[in-house]
């Protein structure tokens, strides 16, 4: 894990060869806002699948899987069935050209030619020297170590594939929410520029994050995506009555917990977005 | 395309060799139920998601694409990019052991060792000799010919990757859920094995179909499935009410046309189900 970091930019570095040397101008804070909220779903949606799945807990151990005869894969590479399996699917993506959109980063790095897809000249909204920010080792930590506990039962069905590709799609859309930062950065940095200026040159990263922060518009999201576990996660019948609040149902009804889903905005999800804005930022002038 | 039915064939019936000889008991007509009553939000997730993207049409278009030089995969093995990064994508997943399990049928064969995971011992719940029933060819040309052109608008953003994986991911939920059919039959066909066994050793088709076919219970499915695509995919806010029904809502507001979803059931998963259900009993007294 400790090499992703250097590979992702090195893959970052490589896609900027192909942009622009001038953010587009497509870019504003109501097609910013209206992306955030559309991957409210997906990232709901991509929960509650998981939760289908028990925990399964040895496709995520190093000295479990892939080591039937003492020399499997695992134990080689001291990677999990997850690990390796994730690797091997970005890889494949990879070279299909998913990470020539700036939007989508690989928590592996592929220097694989797109030899399924020709290059696709993707409009680049990024400012190129600050488009490689990612806080892409954070969201696989906290992915593994703090959300998959609580959102997966104890358990183990042997459907570890099926599982670990649900969890690929959970931290793909996770990766995505979280390092649009970029773009969110970009559209308040274009919209004060003096402002925003000298707090960069002065590295005032604190000052940054406050005039990055609404508490209101934060408690807003953070409603809405409880809401959005509570409408998604429930059991419909084709004439039964829909459920539209947290207080008149057990949380027992749902597929995904909605406090955790609150919980992961709260604590992760808008907390490192907002860190990737200031990272961002802190570049935004080099 | 046409090799493929042969090959699945030939897979399922390498994965049968592990199988045990009589199917377990673990199966009921309840089970069955909850098990397709479940895949349906799955089924409409993936459709929702995958109208998120414009149609993208060239990575249908086997000349279009993976062809910058003229030599590339796509026109030298006369497969479109879609095609391609599926069977790729597939491959990555029967190494990681996808397939052990008889729920899953690949669209594309592979005969590769599960060098990312150790054997599962999954239980065994078909008759091994009908196991093999699906019906992956239909699903697949009823998708990309039927449902796709309606599913997604017209454009091409150029996100052809993850397009073509929230394709596989609408694919592999369909094959599951209509090939569950196999599982279905199997549970009917022992809870009365005396009618069932007179008509399959005459093999009669369409005593069979009527046998299983429940137009009010069908009937129930596709509303129900109508009222999933209206609840999931509506716009959600903190605080706004939240539509219930079908009537007093606009389907532009849906992320998906309800209606796509009601003809989805009403004209492919549930004849296509039967199908397999029936097919698979034509093989039960093998």
């Amino acid at each position: 894990m400790a090499a992703r970091a250097i590979y992702t930019v090195l893959v970052c570095a490589a896609a900027l060869l192909l942009a622009l040397a001038s953010p587009s101008a497509g870019l504003s804070l109501d097609t910013v806002r209206e992306f955030l909220t559309r991957e409210e779903d997906t990232i709901v949606f991509s929960l509650i699948e998981r939760a289908r799945y028990p925990l399964n807990r040895p496709a995520y151990d190093p000295i479990h899987l892939g080591d039937g005869d003492g020399a499997g894969p695992g134990r080689r590479l001291n990677a999990s069935f997850a690990e390796l399996f994730i690797r091997e699917s970005e890889a494949v993506q990879s070279k299909a050209g998913r990470y020539q959109s700036l939007q989508e980063i690989p928590f592996f790095a592929y220097r694989v030619p797109f030899t399924l897809a020709p290059p696709f000249n993707f409009t680049r909204e990024l400012y190129p020297a600050a488009a490689f920010v990612n806080l892409n080792d954070a969201i696989w930590s906290m992915y593994f170590n703090e959300l998959l506990p609580v959102l997966a039962n104890n358990g183990d069905d042997g459907n570890y594939a099926v599982t670990v590709d649900s969890d690929l799609a959970c931290l793909q859309v996770l990766s995505r929410r979280i390092n649009y930062g970029r773009y969110v950065a970009e559209v308040k940095f274009r919209g004060d520029q003096q402002t925003y200026t000298s707090l960069i040159k002065a590295k005032d990263r604190d000052a940054l994050m406050k005039l990055l922060t609404s508490e209101a518009q934060e408690d807003v999201v953070k409603r809405r995506v409880e809401k959005k576990a509570i409408v998604f996660g429930q059991s419909i019948t084709s004439d039964g009555p829909i459920e539209t609040s947290v207080s008149n149902s057990s949380q027992a009804n749902f597929k995904v917990d909605p406090s955790v889903v609150y919980k992961l905005y709260d604590q992760w999800v808008i907390p490192l977005t907002k860190q990737v804005e200031v990272e961002y930022l802190l570049h935004r002038l080099d």
